[in-house]
């Protein structure tokens, strides 16, 4: 799987490789039990600090995407609490359909868009 | 309008006051024109450090919620580029969507979920 960091971003560079992390889970390039690079290597591989690759592997072991194993390293694992999942989900869309609402976004435009999203799988 | 800090959540203060104050812009709490208290009485009024009220001001200047104005303060001026923001808004969903389909959170359950928030308006 190719991790792709944008340096220019206004978002901090562990939430990108959260986030292409999770997107790669979503997208079945990368599967349950599949070992992702030790945190040197991605460090490495990205040209980033090993802090960086830290932080991002414990915030994806705290959301539950993660086992973090002494030996075997960072293993994906998805710890699926759905009713819990169902409570952030509706947390995040709150804000982010406020945020939409005030730049004149309409919920059928919101709707349209979850659409085209998914139809990109 | 009341602000609400949780102060034991992991996200960032300045996140959430930003997410306050968009919520309230959407729901007809602040208005266009509308000045928000000045940084050192918000960070008074809920008991948080000057420097985290600024940084939430910066980023809604940036996202285009705000102007700063040298006599006048915070001024609630909203910039819609509505090309820009539907980017912005399908970048922010396409993650939020891959982390819920890790969760097994269905399509149509994020359909329901979108309609239930705009019902709370």
């Amino acid at each position: 799987m190719v991790i792709e960091i944008d340096f220019n971003s206004s978002e901090a560079i562990y939430m990108q490789l959260r986030n292409q992390i999770i997107l790669g889970i979503a997208t079945s390039q990368l599967q349950e039990g599949e070992t992702l690079p030790s945190v040197r290597q991605m460090a490495e591989h990205i040209g980033i600090n090993m802090h960086t690759v830290n932080k991002a592997y414990t915030v994806l072991k705290q959301e539950g995407f993660l086992k973090l194993d002494r030996r075997k390293g960072a293993v994906i694992a998805l710890d699926i609490d759905k009713l819990r999942a169902l409570e952030v989900l509706r947390q995040d869309l709150r804000v982010m359909l406020a945020w939409g609402s005030c730049k004149k976004i309409s919920r059928e435009e919101v709707h349209q868009l979850i659409d085209e999203i998914y139809e990109e799988y």
